[in-house]
């Protein structure tokens, strides 16, 4: 860990503005230097991943994983670590799920990959045996509504490939998988099954939060994987006699105990004003949680390691925050942002990183134009780092929670989303699908973007 | 495929610039959804990388590749696809090399995985039995010249992680691949042995083109991976007389024919100007050769059948070519281009995807300052695509030639490079290394470009 003061340039010539980006400039070289040549991210990604693995909130994963990160952040130089309990919601998959298509056609019909979706209901273990409808969307749901009774309703609606940015064809889809099984109840179905979200070149489930509407019968609810979509479609097509079995064995227990893991980093001149940056240490139990978020996770620890390692002192108390529970509920960024209110805390600005470990492309934001245009005038800046982006309108699931109750200002970094959707809530989010260096340019995108709100704002 | 015009804008409030950018824009979608929708690049690729496999020129792969060319062009929609034979290295492996560590400690000393450079000589059937030095650089090797005769020189300099743009690491460290051998075997060197030029996290060693400085024998020169690489260093160092043993069978035979794959479509007004679009058909042999060049290849052939989907109809001749050697020869540029100057062809533009199949940041060109004006105002029209970075002086291998013999102006595809290192000629550069849309992002890219200058240039 290399201390020392960074030179003072000199450049009476230029006017203030431009002499004060040459001084960050210098400031963020230095902070990629450091990352690029000395992060413990990609170290500590493949801790969390290959020795605890998939942690749902309420798992026996998750004391684990608050221990790993109570660990990480003292090695990464936090003045303080500690626990934030909080209570989480506890689904447990159980047994493994099965499905396959029932076909009077002979032919050898190979079993459905299925994924029961989070916060799902069980089948009971006799299983559903039912035929199938299939529908595009919801506006074709309430065309077949009177077809509906006694079905199991297939979603097929695709992800659209035409948005660049894939989170884009997610927001379009994704109402499949959350409201899905409610909308389909309402009309008599017994369970639904949705294609995936996804653009992947292969079978895997994607699974995820659904919720149910209270006002009708809690049906179980199953993705499929793409081949799989295709498949049955086909064959419901060609022989209309046929039905789908599906056995699923999840149950949601009573809420549990989990906890946000803090550590900061003091501020040399408002040791009591925070900048919040965090990941959520839940994942999803199917895989390694690797793009999501243990890669927000190392790459929010990475932001203190950096700052220490670069001999860098934020003003503002530099807050790391590894949040219990985003996937199946929210309720470690709910709990941090009562906490903040309670406590009449002033937040300056709060940072997530849950778009995945890939290169970054900029921020999305949600600010005053005061800030955004300071904001953007940091372009300049972060192009060399091939960080261009700071336009769209956002922030994340955790920190919009205090975004909510204090109003502080929020940010999100924009990983490239191409890859993202291949691996999102299935079984190959693992380390091996993270690069080391991506994961490396979006901690130092996140230190130098914090170095610069912790001057500025 | 569908074919339909495109709708002209009226927009008589608004200046001419923007009243032109906002139907370059509207044509820039068009493009961007046939791609995104129809594109046959991916499954073009897998063809190419899964059937024929590494191609090396002369290798009895090419011809198996270039006919696979003539199709897919054919199918793409050409309206007129031929060879152009040149003359090409004939550069053979030979059965596989190995090496290992003797050293007089115990302990298990695994094998080095090796590969020999291209274009390097073999061992011989008995191999080379030596001991090393280890230099750091070519400052290094003179500091310690009189320690060379009779050694295995081991250049061991590190890939450096601190630029952004990998390719700069490459240009920093490639001269020890590339001119090593000589180097060392003026001062007696019998053999050296070069840290493959990566940022990767396994042990893979990356082969790549070297050449012999004719004033000096010509000693056996061979790549190995990080790994190896640093175990190598620190056995030398506990155990100063241990050696090292490698085999190698490669041998240069005498050229052999191969040949450029062309496929053209006719301009509407221009059908003698040229707007060249390419990659390069040969890869090492030692893998299936995806991003580097396959990807090239395909994203040129799909430029073209984007613009018979979209309906669009170039006004110059818009020339695919998959060139035959450049790996270890540049043999298909250089023949292109003499072709090009003996004809006495028009040459707008030429455009080369050398950089692999990931998501495209930008394009590098080398052209006059008026027609990089034009072009660097086209940035707002591809940003909503990812594409910003405009401002890098290059242009590819291949179409280098052109330049160098036409000054045709030329460009380049920058894809993200942050991968790129990793699977760069070894054995991981496999169809699976590629992401669908990151290569149909990049062939977009290609298509919007070519677009524009064909209007523009």
């Amino acid at each position: 860990m290399k201390k020392y003061l960074l030179p003072i340039l000199f450049a009476c010539s230029l006017p203030v503005v431009a002499v004060a980006q040459q001084q960050d400039s210098v400031v963020l070289r230095h902070l990629a230097d450091e990352v690029l040549t000395h992060s413990t991210a990609y170290e500590n990604l493949r801790t969390l991943t290959k020795t605890i693995g998939g942690r749902l909130a309420g798992s026996p994963q998750m004391p684990k994983a608050e221990q790993w990160g109570v660990k990480a952040l003292k090695a990464a130089g936090a003045d303080t670590v500690y626990l934030q309990e909080c209570m989480v919601p506890h689904w447990v998959r159980g047994a493994k799920e099965e499905a396959r298509i029932i076909s009077k056609r002979r032919d050898f019909v190979p079993p459905l990959n299925i994924l029961a979706l989070g916060n799902s209901v069980g089948s009971g273990p006799a299983g559903i045996t039912a035929p199938v409808l299939e529908v595009a969307s919801f506006d074709d749901l309430e065309a077949k509504k009177d077809q509906v009774k006694g079905k199991i309703v297939f979603y097929n609606y695709h992800f659209n490939p035409t948005y660049v940015k894939t989170f884009h064809s997610y927001r379009d889809a994704v109402m499949y998988r959350g409201r899905g099984a409610s909308r389909a109840a309402k009309y008599g179905a017994v369970a639904v099954i949705v294609r995936s979200m996804s653009h992947g070149a292969n079978n895997l489930p994607h699974t995820g939060a659904m919720a149910y509407d209270s006002a009708y019968p809690k049906i179980p609810a199953v993705a499929i994987g793409l081949e799989d979509a295709d498949r049955l479609s086909q064959r419901i097509k060609d022989d209309e006699s046929a039905k789908v079995f599906l056995r699923t064995n999840c149950v949601m227990l009573k809420d549990t105990i989990g906890h946000n893991v803090i550590g900061e980093l003091r501020g040399s001149k408002y040791p009591d004003q925070y900048i919040t940056v965090g990941g959520h240490l839940d994942s999803w139990d199917v895989a390694e949680g690797a793009h999501d978020d243990g890669a927000g996770c190392v790459q929010s620890i990475e932001v203190l390691r950096a700052f220490k390692g670069a001999g860098i002192r934020p003003q503002h108390t530099l807050r790391v925050v590894l949040f219990a529970n985003e996937e199946n509920g929210t309720r470690g960024g709910t709990k941090y942002a009562a906490v903040a209110k309670a406590r009449n805390e002033k937040h300056i600005l709060a940072l997530e990183s849950d778009g995945g470990g890939f290169t970054p492309r900029g921020f999305s934001s949600t600010m005053d134009a005061g800030k955004k245009a300071k904001m953007m005038s940091w372009r300049p800046l972060f192009e060399p780092y091939g960080i261009y982006d700071f336009e769209d309108e956002g922030g994340g699931t955790d920190v919009g929670q205090l975004n909510a109750a204090l109003g502080t200002p929020m940010a999100e970094l924009s990983p490239d989303s191409q890859r993202y959707f291949d691996i999102h809530h299935a079984a190959n989010d693992v380390f091996e699908a993270v690069n080391k260096r991506e994961l490396e340019l979006g901690a130092f995108g996140m230190a130098g973007f914090l170095y610069l709100v912790d001057l500025n704002f």
